[in-house]
């Protein structure tokens, strides 16, 4: 907890998910309300996908924030604010192409939470 | 929103995610409850799955519907049911597969979903 | 019903997706409270991800299990946990690396959830 994860389109050539995956960690971790290492994120490339029905040039990249429940709503909403910020100055954009930046939240239920950790 | 991802098994042959994709979205659009450019799709093509643990020959296509809470149940289930019947036909057959069609909705934290949009 | 995501990162070099998914497929069935059929599983390799800000060696695995609401909490939290036992002796461990194993349950939306099964 938390589990982050973006998913892209495969037309931003010059997007780079290590980068993106380490400012939208920085602002978890700036967020005070996460352990450093239980912030677990990933980033998956759509080579299939679609915005709509007509062929506009478009592109989309979004953000999942997976956290335990009964976090308040205004620090959701200030954690989803906060990541979008971090996300966006690492996103390049092609000229003409429309590009929406999303980030939701969701509680994961925290009754049923299975955790175990291998310390190597 | 709405956020719809399209899941399919790697042993359907001749499914085309694209016309699939199409499909979906054009559902999306007719039940004229989204705007057209705010309807983001994927297809994730699955490499390593499993139904059950018995060897039968089984495949399966899973749609995710992700939109922002507060819509009637009425109609969810209806877009649902809308997205079902639009997806099926895309789908191949393989003779002798059980292939399982499966669609949830699920509600987006409305408070908190963050969005910015690049026009290029 | 019910759907099963594994998610793992890529520095496990000998983790097999497959024996990984019998084995929580088989925690499920041992539950009691799924037809064998209905269990959808699929495994994903992370190849972009990160675990907090800082250098550590660090790895981990996440199962996503999604199930018609309605469940009793306790059937959940039994059913995470049957899932993170079953699933933790199937993950190799490579010398120094700390690895996190996390299992968490969803309700799907019952009323709205469409399903079809082409019997071929």
């Amino acid at each position: 907890m938390p589990h982050l994860t973006l998913e892209y389109t495969d037309n931003l050539p010059a997007f780079d998910p290590a980068a993106a995956l380490l400012a939208i960690n920085r602002a978890a971790v700036d967020s005070g309300i996460f352990g450093e290492s239980d912030i677990k994120s990933r980033a998956l490339r759509l080579d299939a996908w679609r915005v709509g029905i007509e062929p506009a040039p478009r592109a989309f990249v979004h953000v999942r924030i997976a956290l335990l429940g009964g976090r308040p709503p205004g620090v959701k909403k200030t954690m989803a604010e906060a990541v979008l910020a971090a996300l966006t100055p690492t996103v390049d954009r092609p000229a003409g192409l429309e590009i929406q930046f999303t980030v939701e939240t969701v509680d994961l239920d925290r009754d049923s939470y299975a955790k175990a950790t291998h310390h190597g």
